[in-house]
Order: C-alpha cells, then structure tokens, then sequence
C-alpha cells in the first residue's frame, strides 16, 4: 500500500463551536404535551444526543395567523436544550404553510401538471414564485434569526425541508415567460433553441409559451428542460431568500437544507453553491448494496467539492414509506453511519427523536419509539453509537478524500437523457452510473463525483457515463484534462445534444469526437433476450454487452475490442484514443459487470492507482486525510466476521477501540475499525 | 358427533305472510313493452320464481319530471304478479336518480376525490348530503309506500341499490365541518386527536378542515378515518331517510337494502342495526375457494346477531364484469344456493330474471337469457331449484347456528389499517381473516363473525386478526371474556393504535397488553423471498412464519414457540397467557396455513368444540338448528361423489331426497343434502 | 401452380404525370436554414429521392399570424424541387394549429374525456366540431390550392397528418345531440334503441344527452358507439372542408390523407370512400412477424376495394417511441419496401428525409441523419433502393391482386366488441383476425380484407372472425354469397347485437343462424391455465381450444368436431351447414395455431384455391396482375438464403435483377424477386 502525500487542505468543523461528531437530528416537541419535554431531555442525554434539530415544520406553532407570532414556546425549548448541554441545529419551519395562509392566499399553493391548483395538505406543496409565499418565509426566517441568532445552542440553520416537486400554476407560467425572456432575449433565438419549426410549434409572441403540461406541450425537449431549470431556480431562491433573511442577524452560522441524493427534480451542483454546508438525508432500500450508499455520500461530498456534509437524517431502525419497510439488523445502524463517516460526514444524525403518535410517519422508526422504553433495542444502538462519537471527538472532521478517480454526474444530462424518446425509454442513468461507481469501490479505490463545471485537473481517470447532454466548455475541459495526460472514459449515449437538448450535427459524440476519435453512426436497442459480446483484440476475454449498441467507426481511436455477433460482429465496440499526453476511451455498448471490473483494474494498473487495501469482499475501505495524518475507515458489510491483512510493517490505532493494530485485523460482523497510521 | 342442546330462540320468518325460501330476484319489466310482460309471468311460475324485485333504478319510468309521478305501469306489473300468485320485493328506485335531476339541481352529483363535479351517469352518483337528492329520495319512498303499502303482493321493501364510494364535493365538505363540530366541540380536541401538529397541519379554524382530497389533505389518519366514517353515515343516513317514509305508511313490512360483503366503504355493522333484515349480493370469482364464500355468509349472519339474511342478489350462471367470467358448471348454482341456506339465508334471489339486451349487463347471467328459451341449461336448473326449495317449505326458515367460536371483524379496523403507512403497503386484513376462518372451515366447525360491540359470553374461542385498533372497551370486554373462562386468541399488528388511530404510549399490544401478557417491541417486514420459522417449545414441529414478524417480550406469558432464525432466533413467537378462568393465545407473525390449523386443532380439542362431522376433503358441513330440531347441511364442493360416514346408530331424514340416512351417506358430485335428525 | 386468368381492370397510376414507384416522404425544410436546401436536393438526387412530401405541420410558418400568409420559402422550396427534377406531395399543415390560433380562439382545443380543455401543444389537439378550427383548415387548404395548383412540381396532396382521438368539449357535446337528433328523430327512438331503461338512464330531453365522459355516462353502449361513429364522422367532415376547399382550385390532383392500419378510432372504410387514393404509415414493432405487416397492406388495399394505396410512411432505420427500438437490420427496409409493392403499393416513402435536431422525434430514424453522411448505412441503402425502384418504372403499378379468399373486417364491429363486458375484458380482436389471416399467408394465399358493406361475389372463401355485431343487410350478403356457392367462416362471438349494441333477441347467432345452422346457448370463458379440446369426428385430429368456448346446438348444421373435455364434452365445437349451393361453418372456441391451418387447407382444397407456389417457410409469394401479365413477388424474410422450386416448364422474368428465371430460384437472406412470367 503505498498511499500518497496529498496536501489536500481539510477543512474547518462545521461550526468551531460545537467540534465534534454531532449526534441527533429531528426533534419536534411541538407534537407534545411539556410534560414530556423534560424526559426528553433526560434521555437525549443518556443518549448522548448532542444536536437536536428543532423547528420543522412548526410554522402554524410560530406563527398561527398573519398577525401574531408565538415563540415562547421555542424560548423554552431551546433553553432547556442548552441548559442540558445540548446544541440546536435550527430550522425554518417552511416546508409546511398553516392552513390559514393557503385559505387566505390561495396563490401559495401548488398546482399540479394541468395547472389545477391543488387543495391544502401534506408538505412542499408550496408555490415557488408565489410572492406571498416568499414574503411569509422570508419574514419567518427572519424573526427566527433576529430572535435566536445569539442563543447559546444555536449551531446551524436547516432552512425548510426537503425541497422538491414542481408547480404548473399561473404565476409560475408567468414568471417562466420572464425568466425565458432574460435568457433568450429575442423569440426567435428562442425558437431556433427549441427546434420549435418541428410539429409547427414556433411561437410568435412571449405569451404563448406555457409550461409543459401534461395536457399541453410536451414535444418540445428545450421546453421541458428549461421548465425544469427553472424550477430547481426557483425553489433554490425560495432557500436563497430565507438563508439572506437568516444572514442579515446571524451572519456566522452556518446555513443548509437538507438534500436528497440522486433526486431527479433539483440540480444540486448549483444549490450546493448557495449553502455553507451540505446535508443530506439517507433512506436507502434495506437490502440496499453498500456501494449504492457509498455512491450517494461521494455525491455529497463532490457536491461542494470535498468539503465534509451532514449525515441530516436517517432512520434508527425502519422506514415506514416503501412497499416492504425491514428492521435495521443489529449494528447497520452504527455501520452506516460510520459508512457516513467513512466518506465524509461530519454529522450522525436521525429523522427522527421521538416518534410521532399519529400523521403519516408515525411508523416511521425513532430514537424513542412509541413506548418510550430506553431498554429498546434500538434506544440502546443509538446511546451506544452516540458514547462512541462522543469519544472520537474531533478526530475526523473536517478530512477530505484524496481521490484519482472521478466520476462524472450531470443533472442537466439526466433531465436530457430521461425526457428524449429514442433508442430505449428507461435510460437508466443512474443505474449506469452506480454500475461504474461500484466497479471501483469493489477495488476500494476512492472515487470523487464531479460535475460538468468541475476542475478535473486533480484526477488520473475520469469516468462520464451516458453523457448525452454536452454543455458549453465540458468538452474543452475533458480535452485539456487528457492531453495533459488524463485517462477518460465515455460510454455508449454520449456526446447526442448540446444544452438546448439539440443534437449535434457533426456525428455523435459531438464535441467529444475529437478527444474520443470515433464516430457513432447507429444506436441500436436490443430487447432484453437479445445480446451481444464484447470480443477484446487482445485475446484477454469475451464478456456480454446488449440493451444499447452502437455501431460505431475509428477515426483515429484504435479498436480494443469488436462486438462478436450480429451484422455489426467485428466492428468496434471498445476503443482507445491517445489525445496529447493521455487517452480516452469509448465504451460503445452496456456490458456486464465483470467486463467493466476487468476494464478498470487495468486502467487503475496503468495509472498506478492502487487499492486502499486488498479486502475480503463485502468489506469496506475508504481513505481520510486530517491535519493530524491519515485515517482509513474499515467498515465490515458482511453478516460474518472477516481477518483482513495490513500491510506489513505498518502499525495503526484503531480510534473506536482505542488499541494499536498490527499484521492482521479480526473485524466482527458488521463491525467498523478506524485505522490512524502511525509513523 | 355430540351435538349440544342449544336454547338458542330462533327467529320469525322475514314476513310471515311469504313463510317459505323466497326464490326470485331483479326483474325489470321497465326494459321491455308490455307484450313480453305476460311471458315472464309464466315463465315465472314455471321457474317458481315466487318474489320477484321490482323497481330497483326504476325512478325516471316513476318520475319522469320533478311534477309528475307515472306509477300505472307499476300498478299493472305488481297486479300481475300477485294475480299469479307472486310476492314483491318491491325497491325504491334511489341508486340512479334521473338525468333531469342532475341536470336541473347539480348538487344531486358526486364529486370526485379533488373535488370535481361529476358528469351524470352510471349509478350511485349521488351526493350522499345533497339536501335536494336527499329530498326527492325522501319523497319518492314515501309515494310508493304510501300507494302499495297493502298490496297484496308486497312483502319487503329494498331500498336503493349497493350503497357504496365517496364524494367530495363542496356539501359533504360543509356538512364534514359540522359534523366534526360536533363530535369534537373543541378545534383542541380535534387538534390532539389528529396529532395534527405533525407537519405543522394544526387547524386555526372550523372553516380550514377539508376532506381528505387526493391532491390535498392525506397526512392525517385521524381526517382520513373521520371521512370514512362520516360518508358511511351519511350514506346511512339516505337509508334512515327512505327507511321512514316508507314506514309512516308501511310498518309492518321488513326493510332491507343489499350489501355486498367485505365492502370496504361502508360500515356494515352499524348499518345493519338500521335494517329490519340484511341482504346482500354475491358474487364471488368462479375460482373463489367454498370457504370464502362460506365466510362471507357468515359475515351478513352476524351483522344481526344470528338473524337470518336474505341471499338478494347472485348470477344464474355468469358473471361479466371480471376479467374472465366463467360459466357456474352444472349443479354449483344450486350448491351455492344451498351454502347461502346453509349459513343463514331465508331466500335464493338472482340478479337478473331477464337479460337486457343493452347496457354494460347486457352480458351478465339471468334466468332468462336473451334467446328467452325454457330448454336452455340455466332456466332448467334455476326450475329444478325453484320446485326443490318450494317442497322445503318453511323447514329451514329461522334457524340459528350454534357457534362456539367467533372471529372479530371491524371496518374501522380495516380503515385504519389500511390507511397507515408501514410496515408493509398491503396490509391484507381480509386475506389473513380469510385465512384464520379457513382453519375453523376445513374442520366443519362453525364460525360466528363478530364485532368490536359484540356479546362474547357465549363463544369459547375468540379470534382476532390484526386487531390494529382498539377502539374504547373493547380490551375491556375481552379481558372479562377471558376472566371469565374463554380463549382469546390476536396475531401480529394488534393493539396499535386507538379510535383516533393514535398509537398507544404503553408499548404495543396497547389496552391488550394485560390479557395478552406480552410487550411488542419491534415488527420487522420481511421480502418474499425472506422467511422464518415458528419453532414450537414442546418440540411439536416448525413451521414457516414470515411477511410481518414481530420482535415480543412475555410479561407473563409463556412462550409456546420462538423464532428458528435471524436476529430474534429463539425469542417468541407465538405465546399463551393464563387470564382469569381463561387464556389469551398471540400470533406475533404471519405463519404458514398448516400452523394455524395445528394451532386451532389444539385449541379446539381443549375447548371441547369438535367438529359437527368428519368428512371427505371438499365436504362442507354447518349446523342450524330450528324449533323443529337440528339439521345438518352437508355440501360437496367436490367435481366427484363422496361417501361420507354418519355417526353410530344416528338416523336422518333428508329433506331434500325425503329419505331416511344412516351410517353412510353417498353424495354425488356438487349435491347437497339437509339431514334432519330423527329421535 | 395453375394461376387461372381473372379479367380484373387493372388501375391508373396516382397521378399519371409521375408514372412510376414514388420513392420520397416527409421533407421539413422549414425547420432547417435555407442554406441547408441545396444540400437536400443535392443528397435528394443522389438517393433518387423522387417525391418529398411537402408542407406537413407547417401552419405558422405559412400563416404566422391571422391576417398574415408566408407562402414565400414554399415558393422556393417547390421551385428548387421542380428544377431538380422532383415532384412534390404537398400537405396541408392542419394536424397542429398554430399556437395564436388555440391563444386567440380557445375552442380550437381539443377537450379531454372528463370535458376539461386541454392546453395548446402537440399535435392533433384540434376540435373536430370547432367553427374556428373549420375556418381556418379550410382558409389555409384553399390558399394552398390556390397558390400551387398549377405548380410543374404537384403531383398529390396529402392532408392533414394522422387524424384521430376524440374531442369532448362542448362544442362536440351540442353537435353531438344535432347529430343525435338528426339520427333518430325522436328521443323515445333513441331510448329504445340505447335500451337506456336500464339504470334508469331514460333520456327525457336531448339537453341531457352528454358524451361518455369517462366521469359520466359510461353505462349506455349504444351511446358509446354513437359517440364514435360521431367522432370518427367529425374528423372525416374535416378532411372532406379541406379537400373541397383544394379541389375547387385543384380538381385533377389526386388527394389523401395517411392513414394508420388497425387504428381503433376512426372508421376507415368509410373514410376511403371520401379519398382519391388511400396512404398508410407503416411502423411495425421491429420484431413483428412478416404477415401481421402482409395483412395491414391488404387491409389498406381492400378500403378502396384493390386500388393500389401509396406506403405514405416508414422508418428508414428505427422507430424512437415504442420501448425498445432496434435499427432495421441490413435489408429489411428493401425488404419490406417490396413487400409494400407486393400487396398494393404504389410507392415507397419514408419518414423521414433530414432528422430534426430537436422535438420529441429527434431520436427517429431518417434517410439523412443528424451527421448528414452519404457514406452511412441507411443513406446507402435508401439510395441502392431507390435506384432499383427508379429501374422498375411503371412496370408494377396499377396492378391488382386475384384474391378468392376474403377476410371481414369492421370498425364497428370492433368498437362494439371493444365496449361490451364480459364475457372476458380482453375481446382480441385484431390478434384473432391475424391469426386466422395468417393461416391463409402461410400457404401463399392471397386475401382480401372486405367490410360488411363489401360486394363478396367474387370469393370461394369469406371468414368473419368474432362478428359480434351484425348490421343490417350483413346477414342477407352472406346468405347469398353462400347460396351461390360460397364457402363462409365464422367463429364465437358472433351474432350478439345489431347496430346499437342491442342483444338479438332470437339466440345467437342472431341474424346468422340461419345461415350457419346452429344455436349459441352459453359463452364459457377460461382461465389461461384452462383448457378444452377440439376432437375431429373423422378421427382427423384433435386440437387444444380455449379462452372462450361456446356452448352451441345443431340446428341444421352437421358437427364436425366436439368438445373433448368440461361438461359440454361432446357438443359440437365446429360445425357445417350446407346452405343453398355453399356451405357455413362455425367454429366455437378459440383454436391453437395448428386448428386453423388445418381447417383452411381443407377448405382451400375443397374449393380449388391454390397455393401461389409451394416455398420455404418465411418466404412469402404474393400475385399482382398487370395489364402486362401476372409478377410474382418473392419475399424472402430468412436471414439465410433459400431455395425456391419454380413450377415446371415455366419461365420467368426476374425485373429486379433484369434476368430469366427457370426451375429453381435461389434468393438470399432478405432479398426479393419479382418475377414476370413469360409466355
């Protein structure tokens, strides 16, 4: 193992105030008699729940009509929170209008894809653009602030929650016609972008464009992905607005709203850009792969490049919202989040404290559940996990990642992808990208998630799968990345449309035809019992490809390998381009599994990326790097205890069991080591 | 065979005035021009067709305008029928109000689960609040009570037609909002039992409360519930309506309206208090199990406390509007009449006497089918039925079952239940009753459906399922149930939650805790493909458990059997809790069909409940008994003959053969027998 | 092979101005900068791209707004086309209007099926009874005309583009009740003849008669197919206000519309008879067998009664919309263009020429595509074809196909099959009319599809599968066809109602008892895991049967098979009835594969009609008459070469590869023949 010196800077704790691991999460008293304050109190400090979050979706507590505001009730909690030693990640309550907002301004509410404004209800169902909507969370958002800004407990800000979905209503239409507007200036480049001469769409006044109802125009893919631009706009000014209402009094905490991983609706490179910290909330399926969750967390941590995230949420032992919603088995709780550690989370944190009696979740597992017991099982995972944290102190915050491989995420192409008709209609972007993300995660290699705005300059290899949509610039950076010697590696369905979702005209890949050396004449579908094979030149194997194959030509590239049937058998389907001091490769059909191991152990092999750590399978191992040295993260996914062998003459401290650790390590089922090299 | 002696009353025939096994059903004579009226009198009196129901969605041939009322041509039919020798079940004709009334007065309509209007059309498209629908119903029961209440022909009143859905629109909101009022008086009250400070959903106001619309209002449990209930009462309350201007003029006639089984929308419990007697439809799949039909009689038996019911509606021989709709082979039509007697019908009746030649049933079964032929298959059993059941005479009206044991269904059970989000998304309240009920079928033990507001004292054993909620003295009246000596028996997802479907602080069971003697800590969803095992302590055997496991502790049960795998390998899993005289049994997951019939054999053995017969596999048996003595139905539900052995030195008489049985007993294949014991 | 002489006229050419195989299609300059043109009709002439069609969708480019016309770029584009040596199929751009148009005159939108407008987008989003749409349609039809009529580059118009779907606003509500009116004259007509007793649905004033909105009155099947015949009349009404409006200028150029085969909402036949020449699109799923696509050709072909039709569309490489969709594999676009010509067609179009950049058809396939590189695959064998069919010249138009055996299809027929419930959900009909068309292709068979208002002399053979609706006069055509000798076919589901959907009251098969000799008694229906059989009386063979199985009686006709098995083993399952000179057979369950096969061949033999030749399997023969002689299309869909033995002492002129053919005929994968025989 040889694991280089980076000078990767690290990062401040998330507020110097409270540097430590913190432990908590959703707390809503609100939903309680005082009477049960109190206990909470007592068992948040048993169980070491350090940072409680307070305030979701309490607006009609804190504000039960236009006129009147009644935070005493706040007051109090807060103060016995930092009384008991608590801190208090405090939110906004807007992800919830009362009642009586949405009945006395109608406009504040949603109104769904025929542009039917719905009923009252449920959460986010807030209009975007509505201006009394902005001007109810802005001054919500400020009288929190004004009034807390210097309250003891207070860490963070968590503006509303979990925002998402899209409004088709009338204000919404109106301010997309601004918003096209300033963006296209003239109607005709407008037209020209969205090819709007086909089907005889082209529009002759600003006030014919509508957005894309379901009964309405759908045929225009410029249209549906610039609705969708605006509307991830809008609701990050909603956040925007609220964060600088927060700003004016409490001008050092720092601001966030919790994320949701590979959500379709919001582009979540740009929101990142308007946050101090990311935080995310975790809900993986219970028979989730550990790499999908390890893909996820990288995500996180690229989206404000390699800064460390809060773990927001995360159930303590089941989910309640999907079909069939399993107990988390003894210890997968403290596995995963040590796994979210592991990739850089900064926080431990739970939807939610004490679960609720009624509403829609209230299955949804807690820290206390309906019996209030502390000998629960899982009361008692948490008060251990969270003695744990508490013992690790500051060790591990604020440690970046020094990856070499990047993988390359784009919402702007999943929009793309998703609304084009055409070779197949289940593109399966994600499935995609989480197919190449494991191939190295199998190899415990890091990997960083970039976007099409990244610096790519750091990495060895960089992987973009699928990338359809090419905006302006990506292809001069993946240019400049391999002559300077970079690896990269594209993939069937790439380099189809510009930003305006347009094809290119000079033969796919587009822009990145000159870097790759091919020329994609055909995309062909293949049914699901059809296939093809991947026939490498070098004798080294044949491996299964089909679902998308296209037939494509070497200009320049050479032929790794040739598909093996159908009246394309022996044209090229993988191939290799030297461009400048590097290389790029075209995978030109989605091949199984072991090809793309094979694939990449070579290219790792090649640029001397080297694995953390040879593992048994199904254990776990990242990389972080703090000012004090290097950590590795051991985490055992197996339900077996496994011997993992270090490397010789090396000796570790193993901060969770606090012992030196030599030659080889027993790491129970499910268990975790955090390994600091000693010198 | 020890047939107990039973003082059980049995009870008056429907109107003693027809004292006989009413064979009739739907005749619509409106469809068709007088000439073919005097066609289906003799085919009527050939079939033994002896009470027809007439008028059902008759109302626009009786009110073509809101000024003029036409009944000369229901005078005419009724005459006819009673000149032949016909009764009349005679129905008001409120299921479909006519297309003036819609038009003229459009909040006669339904609206949809938005809130939309509805177009006209179809039937039981009536606002159930509607104060105009509501009005002309009124006044059109009373015209025709108050016209043919002493028609000779008439013998019961069947009100409106299959009740059922939900309707959201703008009236039913209003009429929501006072109905809540006055349940909960207080905006706090309704607040705390909606837990509505979840999502921050806390009413201001009275005037902020909306039914549950799909696109606004789903969070709260307690709103959704309250819906249900208030639609089922108000639906109720047209009944009540219709039911007492019929009875200024008609007193003394039985009052029904057909029901249509495990429905979910209407809580047929508290209807049937309304009812002077209940009727329902059935229309089972043509693959359904015997036991699940024979479960559904039991159902309607039940919902009067032992009364018998009226077999309204059922097809001669197809349905159509399943996706495959078989023909009933020959002789299941019979056998399937003979069920209904045997569990409790006073009457076989069919929809329809006469195929219409258009509309969306213009397919389904009737006595006389289009062709309008006597040779036709389906008229010549309908006759052969119509004279047997005529030679029966009142031999099996009134009878009573002598069940000791009793399974517990509740709608608001199921309402609550089916609405809760977690563990798992199909909850299958029904299918698991379903299963439970089998276990008392295949053993030819008779099964009484019970209530939450059911007298216990006379059963031994008391079943049940999924008692999610547990609404105000029900554990109370099972605690003294079992005090008192019985065996009360509950599974997995019990004593959750309360009659605002508000989880119980206490830890699950909630109010069962006590009798049941266990705490439930946890409950684990498991995939399909998952599964565990119910090991039994006196090594008895194992048995595959899976879907829902609950993790339990005993607190003063014992455990009768523990987990074979998974993390909660050797805690229990089925527990028996001595209470009082008796003892309470807990299922803590889903087992495998044979373990309930082991589980229930055991029980039955100790209780001393034995079956009323061993039979062949397919051989159903059940037990009513009248003042004239006991009678035993025996139905083969078998494609071949049995032979069944009588008990020892017993003798029959066969009321259907007329003959003398003893020691065995030849069935043919799908035949049927009534074995009177002679002294 | 004997290929008995047959006087059949053969037809004009389209347009005799261009008398030879049109080879062209949908040509979009208006979506492209004119700088794009040159290089179309350069690439155009290479390809012998030899009629664009021209025009389709582009209603705002030529009227951009409603005093505004633009007919300048149309000017140059026919001009350059006419210089090239082109010739033009001009559309009319009316299948989407222009977005000021559905702004300034909202009832131009089409209304969904609950009566909500829907918004502007898409295509085919028009009100059929709209006043504004007519209006404009016809303005822009007639300006055209005006404009072009004399152009040297016209040779058909092409209206509209794909008419369908249904229209539920207002506008169509009121002209519906007009229409409704005029129809029947009095509402007591109408009710009886919607049977609308039933429910209570009895209309009292034609104000009450609405659309079945799918949140309405969906109970009426009389309504439901009146509501179709309307929609399917308004559409063509459309059709026929343009092309008046065209032919008052343009009385000599042919007119069209593209049709869509088996397109269930508008009624065909009689749309044939309103145009010129009949034009089809042809996008089969690419893995669909070869005679599915035979039989839509010949579907087309029989709507005028065997006038060659115009192959208007088809995919030059892919399809983009349907799930998964792979590239026409090397010779199938040559292979399926003869085809085309083999059943009817004469000429070969494509959509499209260039691929858009943009839209929602950016990803279908295209003779140029977005690289625009002549050295593509698709671009070179679009232009070896084109050379080929430039070769061919006149030879094969006008041509007609000798069929003695005729297929009965109706829309009608369908819609109410479609409609009615039960027996099962699914009702087929399309798969059952394939399947027993390809008992007949299989053996190189030529058929004809005929309608019910088809002359049917000139068959041996006429088979109406599932012809549950039987209009008025159907029945006697068939009695006399089978009096004179004729040999007709008919199956279950035939003979329920007449033209409203009402039941016949005298058995069915209604109207054709008679004819047939039997008495349909009961419609059984089975599960897929069910099954009956089909055993032969002449000990000839036994089949498997099912799905549904009529219970039917003799009344006449001789058994030919019984059922094997359920209690209708040994009923008659086919049956023959000696009628006058011919005989009927009815075949009364759902037969395997190999039932059909059998039964026909004996048929065929009986009646003399021969195999065209006796081929491989996979290669199809199809006949086409000239005034020139008989051509034998040879079809091979192997993808291995085949040989084919000619019929002794017979030569033949192969005119695609201008050679002579004698004894044996060898022809690879995918390739075809067309074979003149000489004398």
């Amino acid at each position: 193992m040889d694991l280089e010196k980076d000078q990767a800077a690290t990062f401040p704790p998330i507020n110097p105030r409270a540097s430590f691991i913190w432990h908590g999460g959703d707390y809503n008293p609100e939903q309680w008699p005082p009477a049960v304050w109190d206990e909470d109190i007592r068992l948040m400090q048993r169980s070491h729940y350090t940072v409680p979050t307070v305030g979701v979706f309490s607006w009609v507590q804190l504000q039960p009509d236009e006129e009147h505001f009644t935070f005493e009730w706040l007051d109090t909690i807060l103060d016995k929170l930092a009384d008991s030693g608590r801190f208090v990640c405090l939110a906004t309550p807007t992800a919830a209008q009362p009642a009586w907002m949405s009945q006395q301004y109608p406009d504040v509410l949603r109104a769904d894809n025929t542009g039917q404004r719905r009923h009252h209800g449920n959460r986010v169902n807030f209009c975007p653009t509505s201006p009394n909507y902005r001007y109810f969370a802005q001054q919500i958002a400020g009288r929190l602030a004004e009034r807390y800004f210097a309250h003891p407990a207070l860490v963070a800000w968590h503006i509303s929650n979990e925002y998402g979905g899209t409004c088709y209503c009338e204000t919404c239409a109106s301010e997309f016609r601004s918003w096209l507007q300033q963006r296209y200036e003239s109607l005709d480049a407008l037209n020209a972008c969205y090819w709007s001469a086909f089907w005889g769409h082209t529009y002759t006044s600003w006030e014919q464009i509508e957005p894309p109802y379901a009964d309405g125009e759908r045929a225009i893919h410029g249209l549906n992905i610039d609705y969708r631009r605006f509307q991830s706009e809008m609701m990050l000014h909603c956040f925007q607005l609220e964060r600088d209402a927060i700003r004016v009094f409490s001008p050092d905490v720092p601001i966030t709203t919790n994320l949701m991983g590979t959500y379709f609706d919001l582009d979540y490179r740009s929101w990142a850009k308007e946050m101090d910290v990311v935080s995310w909330d975790n809900y993986p399926r219970p028979n989730d792969s550990p790499a999908n969750i390890a893909f996820q967390h990288d995500l996180h941590r690229g989206l404000r490049d390699g800064q460390p995230f809060m773990l927001m949420e995360q159930t303590p032992s089941s989910q309640n919202w999907q079909a069939i919603n399993a107990l988390k088995r003894p210890g997968v709780l403290r596995l995963w989040s040590y796994q979210a550690v592991a990739h850089g989370a900064d926080t431990v944190m739970y939807f939610q404290w004490r679960r609720g009696r009624g509403g829609i979740e209230k299955m949804h597992g807690a820290v206390v559940e309906h019996a209030g017991r502390t000998d629960a099982r899982v009361f008692q995972e948490v008060t251990t996990l969270g003695a744990e944290l508490e013992r690790l102190g500051d060790k591990t915050l604020g440690a970046t990642t020094p990856a070499k491989v990047a993988l390359l995420f784009d919402w702007n192409n999943w929009w793309g992808l998703q609304d084009t008709v055409g070779p197949v209609r289940e593109k399966e972007y994600v499935p995609v990208i989480r197919q190449h993300y494991s191939a190295f995660w199998n190899r415990n290699v890091s990997v960083d998630i970039v976007f099409s705005d990244s610096d790519l300059s750091r990495y060895s290899i960089v992987v973009a799968p699928m990338l359809y949509m090419v905006r302006p610039g990506v292809a001069e950076r993946i240019e400049a990345f391999v002559e300077q010697g970079g690896t990269f590696v594209a993939t069937y369905l790439s380099g189809l449309v510009d930003e305006h979702d347009l094809a290119f005209e000079n033969g796919y890949p587009g822009p990145l035809k000159r870097v790759l050396g091919i020329w994609s004449e055909e995309i062909d579908a293949l049914y699901p019992e059809q296939g093809n094979q991947i026939v490498m030149n070098d004798q080294s194997g044949t491996y299964t490809c089909g679902r998308l194959s296209e037939i494509i030509h070497c200009e320049g590239a050479e032929a790794l390998a040739t598909y093996g049937t159908d009246f394309y058998a022996g044209q090229p389907v993988v191939t290799r381009n030297s461009f400048g001091k590097g290389a790029a490769y075209y995978i030109a059909s989605e091949p199984e599994e072991h090809f793309l191991n094979d694939f990449y152990a070579r290219l790792l092999t090649e640029q001397q990326v080297q694995p953390l750590l040879e593992a048994p399978t199904g254990v776990e191992v990242t990389r972080r790097d703090t000012e004090q040295g290097t950590l590795l993260f051991l985490l055992n996914h197996n339900a077996e205890s496994v011997q993992i062998t270090l490397p010789r003459e090396q000796r570790y401290h193993d901060l969770i069991a606090d012992k030196t650790v030599a030659d080889t390590l027993q790491l129970a089922a499910r268990d975790v080591a955090i390994l600091s090299m000693m010198v």
